[in-house]
This record gives C-alpha cells, structure tokens and sequence, in this order.
C-alpha cells in the first residue's frame, strides 16, 4: 500500500477543487486531486457548459425572429450536438488532468475517503488502495446529485437526470420534466428547440420559485408561446415505465396523466457527502456540509477539514464554487504560513448578498442579491422599482417585441440596491453591473453618476433610478 | 409681435434639451423648448438610432455566423431600411413634441437666438418673430454638426455626413468614408454589410485614435476581413466631383486614388453655436460653451446661460448629454428655489472619469475612464492588465472563433480602476459594471467579490484580476 504525504489533499476535480489546487500551490504548497470521474466535474460535462452549448443557437434564433428582414435556416440538430460533444471534450479529461499536473499539483484517479481528519484513502479504478496523508488540509469538493423525489414508480422509471438530458444524442420526442427550476426551463426550451414534438413541464409551484415572481411568469408566458405544456401546481402522484427505457406515464394528483418517451427528472439537488468517509470525522454522511466564512467546517474536530462548492450548500453555482475555491486556497495558505487570515480577501462575503445567476433561457433571467420578498424577510425597511425593458431604446434597436422586466430592492436606511432582477436580452451580461453595485454597497447617490451607454438595455438602471425619484 | 415669459427657455429639442426641460418642469418650474428642426435631435433622426437599427441585424448575422449548425439566408435589405424609417419615426416629430407638451412645456418650433442674458428671439418658420423672457435661465442645447475637412474640393462635391448615411434609401455602390472614428468604422460595416460592393475607409492615423490601440487594430482586422478597403495614415490631398451626386475621385498625397459613388465625410464635429446669438452675452459664435461643473457657461455676465450635450464640448455622447441635462436641470431648480445647490447630485461629476462609450461594430468596442496612455499623461501610478477574450468560457459558448480583449488600467495608489476597455461580443452591456466602478471608486479588493456569472463573458473581470495578482 503506498503512502503519500501533500500540504493539502482536495476531493473532487470539479471548478472548485481545480480552483483549491491552483490556489495552494500559487501559495506555495503541495496538493494532491482525487477524482473518481471526470476533471473538470459536472460543470464541465454535464451542467453549465453542454447545456449552454446546446441554448445558443435557440437564444440567436430568437433574437433573429425579432429582427425584421432576417430569415434563418432550421437549425442543424446534429451539428449543434456534435459541437456539444467538442465542448464536453468528448467526455475525455486529458486537457482538464493536464491542468491539475501543471500546477504541478498531483491527480490521482479514485474514490476518495476519509480515514482521518488527516487521511484519505483512495481505491483506485484497478482496485488498489492508497493512503495519502494532508499535513495542513483536506478539502472536500465533491458537488451535488439529483434528487430524485419519492414518488411511486419514478425511481424504478430510470428517469433521466442533467447528466442524460446535457449528452443526450438523440432528442427525445415528446418529453415529461419533473420541476419547474433553472434546469427544467433550460431543458424544456432546449428539447423543444431541437426539435421535442411534445414537452411537458410539470412544476410543484410557479417556475423559478426563488426569484422574484414576474421572472418564472415571463418565462412562462415564452414557453406558452413556443409550445412548451407548462403546468404549474402539478402534483405528481405515480410514474408507470414497464419497459426499461420504453413508453413512460406520469399520473397527476388530479387524476389526468401524461406520455412521453422520456422523463427528466429536474428537482433540486443534494450533496454528493455519502462514502466520504465522514463518520470518520464525527461528521453525518449524506447532509450537505456545514463550513464558516473561511470555508472550515464547523463541528469538526481538528478544523483541518475544509468543503468548497456545492458540498456545503451555500450556493450550487459553478462560480460560487470557485469564488468559494479562491478564498479557502487562500486561507489555507496563510494558515499554513502562520501569516494573518482575517484579510478581507479571506474570507466568503459574496454569499451573505445572495449570489448572482444567470439562466440562458429565453428570455434570459438573471439576478443577484435579494429578491423584494426575501428582503423584507430579513427586516429591512425596503422600496422595490421595476421597469419594463420594452419601454427602452436599447431593447427597441434589438428589435421587435422584446419581453422584459427590471427591478431592483432598495434598503432604505442605506440607500444601497440590495437586490436586483433582469428579466430579457442581453441581460446575462447586465448582470454584473448589479453584482459590483450589492455587493460593494455602493449608494444610490453613487450610481446615478454612473451613466449607462445610449442606447443599450444597460440604460434600465437610469430608468430604474429615475422611477425611485431621483 | 407676441412676448412671452419663463423660467426656463431651453433652445434645442435633441434628448439633451428635453431631459432639460423634463427636470425643470418636474421641479414646479415653467419651460419653452425651441427647436428648428425635429424635435428629438440628431440622436432620433440621424444618428444613434437609424445607426444602430441598420448595424443590429449584421451583428446578428455575425453572432450566427460563428454558431456551428445555423445559417441565415441573405438579409433583406430593403427590410432593414424600412425598419430603419419606423424607427426614425418618418422624420415625423409629433411624439416627440407630444412628449413635451405633456410634461407640460411650451414647445415652439424656430430658430432661437439670444438678445441678452434672459431673452430669446424666436423666428418661426412663417417668419414671425416671437421674443421670449427667462425668469432664471436659458439653456443651449444645440448640438453639433459635422466638420468639413479644408481639403481641396471636399465641400464642393456635396459629401454625405452622419445625416445621409444613416437616412440612405440606396446603399452606396461604391464607398469611400473620410475618417477613422466612430462613425467611420460603424457606417462602413454598416454599408457593406447592406450591399455595397466597395467600401474604403481613410483614416488619417489608425481607426478610433482615442481608444486603446488594441480596438482599432481588431476592428481593422474584422473590416478587412470583411472586404472593407481600411487605409490607415491616409491623408487625402483634392477630391475632385465634376457632376454633382457623381462620380466622386479621391486624390491621396501618395498620388494614388479612389474612386466612387459617394463619400461621406466623418472627421469630428463642431459646435452648432454660429447664429445663436453669443455675441449678445459677449462670447464668440462657433466656439464650444465652456461650462462649470453644473453646466452653467463660464465666461458670461449674469450667470444665467447654460449648455448642456454637445454643445458644451464635455463628451459628444447622448447619454452624456442627457446626464447633464438631469444635473442642470437640478441645479436650475435649486437655485431658482434659492435651495442648497452643491449637492452630489448637481454636479456633473461623470465627465472628470471619462465618459463611457459604446461602439455596436463587430466586435462591439466599449469604454469608460481613462486610456492607459490617458491615465499616464495625468502622471498616475498604475497598471494595467488584459486579456484575450477568446480564453473565457463565456466566449465558447457563444461560438467558434471569437475575437475580443480586455483591458483594466489601475490607479496603484487607490487600487482603483480608472480605466477598462472592452472588444468583443456581449460587451455593450458588461460596460455598465465597469462603469460603476469607475465612478464609483471601488477598490480591487471590493470587485474581488463581485463574482461574474459562469458562464459569461463578464468573467473576464474575474480573468483580469487574477492577472493582477488577486
């Protein structure tokens, strides 16, 4: 059995492990990666990246229907799913193992356990077992699953998942989603883009229950529009597959159903923390990962056990994960240099505002920071603005019928946004304008004198401050 | 002859003027709003607006251009310029004058010419002489008009400007543009883009001299790869048009020659202060208004004159314009009101920054603040950093061969951004976030946390300040 001593040992080869690696050894430490899949973790696989390799060309496609004097071509499904598979890199890890090593830091294909707060057990593909020890830190970076809920038949349905849906090489005809969240909407408006007869979108609730409200109703009036069988406050009451991949039937609580060639399954995630090993620590395996500013863990003796990324639940975004990946990094370097940790850089502040992100649906819905309900939630003495995006010059010169909507929450007592909603074209990009502003706690007073170029959709935040009253 | 009285008389109905006349009245104040032309202003009729409804569907057509399995048929050109007419309204002004009344204001339509500090002759174009009275102040909002260069036989041969070009119901066959700026670059890609089959560009340095020198030199790339002839360092020596709306031959110092359909000359702009009256409040016609920083002229007994956009010189933008229209109108209120005016809000703070700016050519250039060249002659610390926009993920899932850069350039002392440019696609909107940090002095270490989406191309701030060191 062989032995290995590193600085830092990170599980999982996700953004936000590769982001611990490259981070440590930046500051000077060793680091191995266990990753018993793919470097580059689901983002990069199964998630964000074919996903929006997939969108694009709907997304254009919309905005050319928009466009008076522009006529295109139906889309080419297998060109777009063979540029999917370059963007997946094939599913082979090469270039992504390749990174890891130039660090240089170690990558070691496995399963990775704990033994120890100090030591990992890895079983290599080939069965051997490995032991490697962490002189400073072990930092756990294994992401999320999907949940498939408890309702009868569905487990056994073999339902697909964002890993079947983002690879698939075939569009399934006519397609049942289970949610109604950020995964179920892109998917939806993917299969149906490329060519799904029938897709139904069963939703518990309202789309996008956690954004402000006029988000999933603008979303939802778009994929009304495109065909898509949108059915809010759908109870799913039993799921009939009797043959392994064939004909499936979802049975609502109020007695209709619904048949399809195909199931996602689209509702909500849980942490990837079972075989971890965290018994070993005093830790529950299965439940997401408690960790302080610093990313440590609480309740964990020792406090040499890190978790970055979707693990610790704070925020299941790729860029939260890696953001979360360069302040631990940090700190673990500090701590290990015995230098001071408390900068300001060392620390996990972005979370407390509420992360920004960005669907690449159709219309776009993007959002940092509070929502109107969470905010006054919290207590805080609070205005909302909103302002209908096709009352602007910038959207009119997109072209024609642009559907929007802006808002932005004001905490009153400090004049500064504390959330804010963009709802429309170009607004993936808008974004950050609003994630700069909440989280800088920049005033009112400030941005009025930060003028938005004419004529873009950027210019909403005039219009939004000019409704406030200034 | 009729007489009447205001508090505020503002001459020129451009967005500038109106933004004027709108905080005015807001205030509890009365406004007329005199106006020659079309109520609206250049901006409506003849530039921004018909400019960016013409280049909309070939920055589209790019986009798709570059989206493996899509393909647009040839656009319709005769669409596009129809599309073009609505959105100039016609050059019909009567939602425009609406607009004004509604506030309410008195739109009068003549030429407006001072007689002394706080009066106006108005002659309408029935050729009635109105005078009109400023209890508190009168504002220039004229604009600007295009220079023509003293080249031998350029003003002969009757050459379009920012005005023909942008209302053309014929697509020039050949082209030939005399300048490298803004509106160069954008009605070459536009006019070749529509159809025609020559298009020479004459920059008498590189394209956009004020700009980082890396916009200029992708656009360049971009424009030659579109056939575009981009002659830099030209310097054009006679222009010779025997016929008027003939054939047009341009004669370059290097004895070499261009012929063609049309030129168009776009070589800056001047004043449009020749026949307003300056003499009477003893400043000279033509001349730019030179005004503090709440917009009041410098220079002239009294202190009640004003000039807001273009006319001032400040920042020949719309967005600058209407920026200073909402401060001076502030102020106007305030010290008519004799109330507190040296709050935040009524100074024009935006200019001192450098006024941000968007090109919407392919690729998009974008900025705010200082250039690094700028930031040096002002004797500032700094440094500044780039990078490729084709490294980001943001950039890849737009598609195959994107081109872009980036650039910050940072106040070492404050640790600030004073500067960022922007090529590439998406940019317009991703603008507005380095807009607010300019403005707004954020140091590095707050936009550390501000974490961009993944994956859009605002992840290039991300990108950027880890190449700084963070």
């Amino acid at each position: 059995m062989a032995h290995d001593e590193f600085d830092v040992i990170v599980i999982g080869a996700g953004p936000a492990g590769e982001n611990v690696a490259s981070r440590v050894v930046r500051g000077g430490l060793t680091a191995a990666v266990v990753e018993n899949r793919l470097a580059g973790g689901e983002c990069s696989y199964w998630a964000c990246i074919p996903s929006k390799t997939l969108l694009r060309p709907l997304a254009l496609a919309a905005e050319v229907s928009r466009v008076p004097g522009m006529r295109l071509a139906a889309v080419d499904v297998d060109a777009v799913l063979r540029r999917r598979n370059e963007a997946i890199s094939e599913l082979d890890d090469t270039g992504q193992v390749g990174w890891i090593e130039g660090l240089p830091a170690r990558f070691i294909r496995g399963w990775g356990r704990l033994t120890s707060s100090r030591s990992v057990a890895v079983r290599r593909p080939d069965g051997q077992e490995l032991t490697l020890s962490a002189r400073h830190a072990i930092v756990l970076a294994t992401g999320s699953t999907p949940i498939i809920p408890d309702i009868p038949g569905l487990a056994a349905a073999r339902p697909w998942t964002n890993r079947e849906i983002t690879g698939a090489d075939v569009i399934p005809e006519r397609l049942i989603i289970v949610g109604g969240g950020a995964v179920a909407c892109e998917m939806a408006q993917a299969m149906r883009g490329h060519g799904a007869r029938q897709v139904t979108v069963l939703a518990r609730g309202s789309l996008l229950r956690r954004a402000e409200p006029f988000a999933g109703e603008l979303l939802a009036e778009t994929m009304l529009d495109a065909g898509i069988d949108v059915r809010l406050n759908a109870q799913v009451a039993r799921v009939d597959r009797p043959e392994p991949g064939g004909e499936v039937t979802v049975h609502l609580a109020d007695a209709s159903c619904v048949e399809a060639n195909e199931i996602l399954v689209a509702a909500g995630r849980k942490a990837a923390s079972a075989g971890l090993g965290l018994e070993a620590v005093g830790l529950t395996p299965g439940s997401w990962l408690n960790v302080d500013d610093s990313l440590r863990a609480v309740d964990c003796p020792g406090g040499c056990l890190y978790a970055v990324g979707d693990l610790n639940g704070r925020s299941l975004l790729t860029h939260m994960g890696k953001y979360q990946a360069r302040v631990c990094g940090d700190v673990l370097v500090a701590r290990a240099r015995g230098t001071d940790d408390t900068a300001l850089s060392l620390r996990d502040h972005a979370h407390a505002y509420g992360a920004p992100y960005v669907l690449f649906t159709d219309p776009q819905v993007c959002s940092v920071g509070l929502t109107e309900a969470g905010a006054r939630a919290r207590g805080l003495r609070l205005r909302a603005v909103e302002y209908d995006l096709a009352g602007l010059a910038g959207t009119y010169v997109l072209g024609d019928n642009v559907r929007g909507r802006a808002k932005i929450v004001v905490d009153e007592d400090r004049r500064v946004v504390v959330g804010a909603t963009f709802v429309g074209p170009g607004t993936a990009e808008l974004l950050h304008a609003a994630t700069v502003a909440v989280t800088s706690g920049i005033t009112l007073d400030q941005l009025w004198h930060a003028v938005p170029a004419f004529p873009t959709v950027s210019e909403v935040w005039l219009r939004m401050l000019e409704a406030y009253g200034l």
